[in-house]
């Protein structure tokens, strides 16, 4: 069994399009980079250090990395903040001292552009990023950075995600003047991906059959890649029906361990980070727990007695491996939906651009 | 088929005696009110504003509906806070300004007892909301609030929850000069509890059959009831071994909806609220995708075509709700657990104090 080709009609032929594009993807959001200075800077100016970061779906699971961007460069703090707080109960702080960004890739999600309006009006830095420069997000706010992910068809998100992430690395880069030292590892992080997709995959292929009848996963993470384990739990509920929880190696102890079993299978994802051993650790349980193991990121070998290992290169910063370790998830999705009869491009139930509050 | 009465060895006896308790472990809770006073005036005193709410598993889940306390009572900002940044990355920021809250049972977490070490270290007002003013997190912290419940025996918290809860609303109520009035429906919230426990009981034990069989579900809430849907699943994965994800109703439409079918069911926290008309939204498209419907909370009744409704009364404070509406879960977490043969004192692979990292 191997990924078919890219064919009109085939199902996940945009999808896995889109997989591939993901390198020149991220070449053109460095194109950008100017604009990231400039955002960088006014947050300098504003003395705008909380950073308060609102999306759904694929564009908060990017925000759950934002929290570590930020925190391990320039060492700020970023938070997934509560929309309904601003937009519902109409009882936002005074946001002076704050940096919004609002993430949605079409630029339309009603409550984020709702929150953005409001945040602006209660005294927040207010950014957009998102791949519609001429989006109604874009007009509330008073800066945008746009992705420059080009068009993303497929209704499940995957250059998007991947220029999120990169786009919150990057700003938090030029916050902490080390814009230009990221720009030149986020290109290389390109070529690394650019390099390795397809033996990427020929290597995730062969997991789409012993998964076809699986109904549930856990997918565990810890510090930055647990934006990717979000990420890859989110891309098998929507494109192949699978109920697959993300959890942090850590919160996987604090109870749902013991719903693992045989037919409840683990992906772990492992990257060459201080949290390595809470991921190996955490990793021991489940196989004692007599769960299948699927390993993926830059340390997915130090995980002992995987059932399917799925490294990828390591990138010249370790915080960027979340851009490469969430590339295996996206296309052990696609394969296991095509072994599904499913079509990652459009799900049943989902439209590209979710209108719904 | 009812719930069985408290009998040794019984499967869920401590469960079953710890849910019951809930009312009284309330009340016990409010004669603390003094060091929560007392709590709340060193915030103001240290200018304190932005605070920062650390747990795992049920204390996370608390932390939750903490972002809601602090959000909506004195209008603060609360953030669940990300415990790798400071502990492992030893990259935590300045902390002045943060009052730091560490949530812990047991207060033997370790990462959560390493947190508020080098928090105070970094500057933040550090407070211990648990169980045992003599445990580790106590001594680490520079103030203690004792959340009174009582020893737990029974692994899957109930009665340390509902109180952490609580405790978040009563110190976030006395920062805001609203302590006596919130101390009182509290007690008033533990009178609606005491009195609806049996009717609720008799209420959920008809849904552990047609549940026996079901391996995944979602649990939807909005708002501070988001936290109530965490609490839900966690109870149904430790307990049951189902596969119980949470999700913000407006998160459910972000992907997840596509993977819900007739045997995927849903459970939706409905209170009275202004995020009310999200939830019966989601409910609406639920129903449309086929799958069963089970309604709780204070408005559960505004749900359609609900296949089951589990009503609980409604608190004098709606910011209260939670305390009552996760209280149909944790009953069916016990009823399912029996029916399927498990035992929620004592799930497997779990232990009470969880040491892992």
């Amino acid at each position: 069994m191997s990924l078919r080709e890219v064919r009109p009609g085939n199902a996940g032929s945009r999808f896995l399009a889109e997989i591939r594009e993901q390198p020149a993807a991220l070449l053109r959001l460095l194109e950008q980079a100017p604009e990231f200075a400039r955002v960088a800077a006014t947050m300098h100016e504003r003395d705008a250090r909380l950073v308060r970061l609102v999306g759904h779906g694929s564009s908060d699971n990017a925000a759950s990395y934002g929290i570590y961007a930020f925190g391990l460069i320039p060492r700020w703090t970023a938070l997934r903040d509560a929309i309904t707080l601003t937009v519902y109960y109409d009882s936002g702080p005074t946001l002076a001292g704050s940096t919004v960004i609002g993430l949605s890739q079409s630029g339309r999600t009603p409550d984020v552009v709702e929150y953005v309006t409001r945040a602006r009006r209660n005294g927040a830095f207010t950014v957009a990023l998102t791949n519609d420069p001429a989006s109604d997000l874009a007009n509330a706010s008073e800066a945008v950075l746009p992705l420059g992910a080009g068009s993303e068809q497929a209704v499940a998100a995957t250059k998007t995600y991947l220029n999120t992430v990169a786009g919150l690395a990057l700003l938090a880069a030029h916050v902490a003047g080390q814009g230009a030292e990221y720009e030149s590892a986020l290109r290389e992080t390109a070529g690394l991906l650019s390099g390795s997709l397809s033996s990427l995959e020929r290597l995730v292929a062969p997991l789409a059959v012993p998964f076809s009848y699986i109904g549930r996963m856990f997918v565990i993470g810890r510090g930055p890649e647990y934006a990717t384990a979000r990420e890859i739990a989110l891309k098998l509920l929507e494109t192949c029906r699978v109920a697959a929880e993300p959890l942090t190696a850590t919160d996987l102890s604090h109870g749902p361990i013991a719903a693992v079993d045989s037919l409840f299978p683990v992906w772990a994802i492992a990257s060459d980070d201080v949290t390595l051993p809470i991921v190996t650790d955490a990793a021991e349980r489940i196989r004692a727990a007599g769960a299948r193991l699927v390993a993926s990121g830059t340390a997915a070998g130090s995980i002992e007695g995987a059932d399917y290992t799925l490294p990828v290169p390591i990138p010249p910063k370790p915080l960027l491996s979340p851009i490469l370790s969430v590339v295996p998830g996206q296309l052990f999705a696609l394969a296991l939906a095509r072994a599904k009869g499913l079509d990652p491009d459009e799900p049943r139930g989902l439209s590209k651009v979710t209108l719904v509050r």
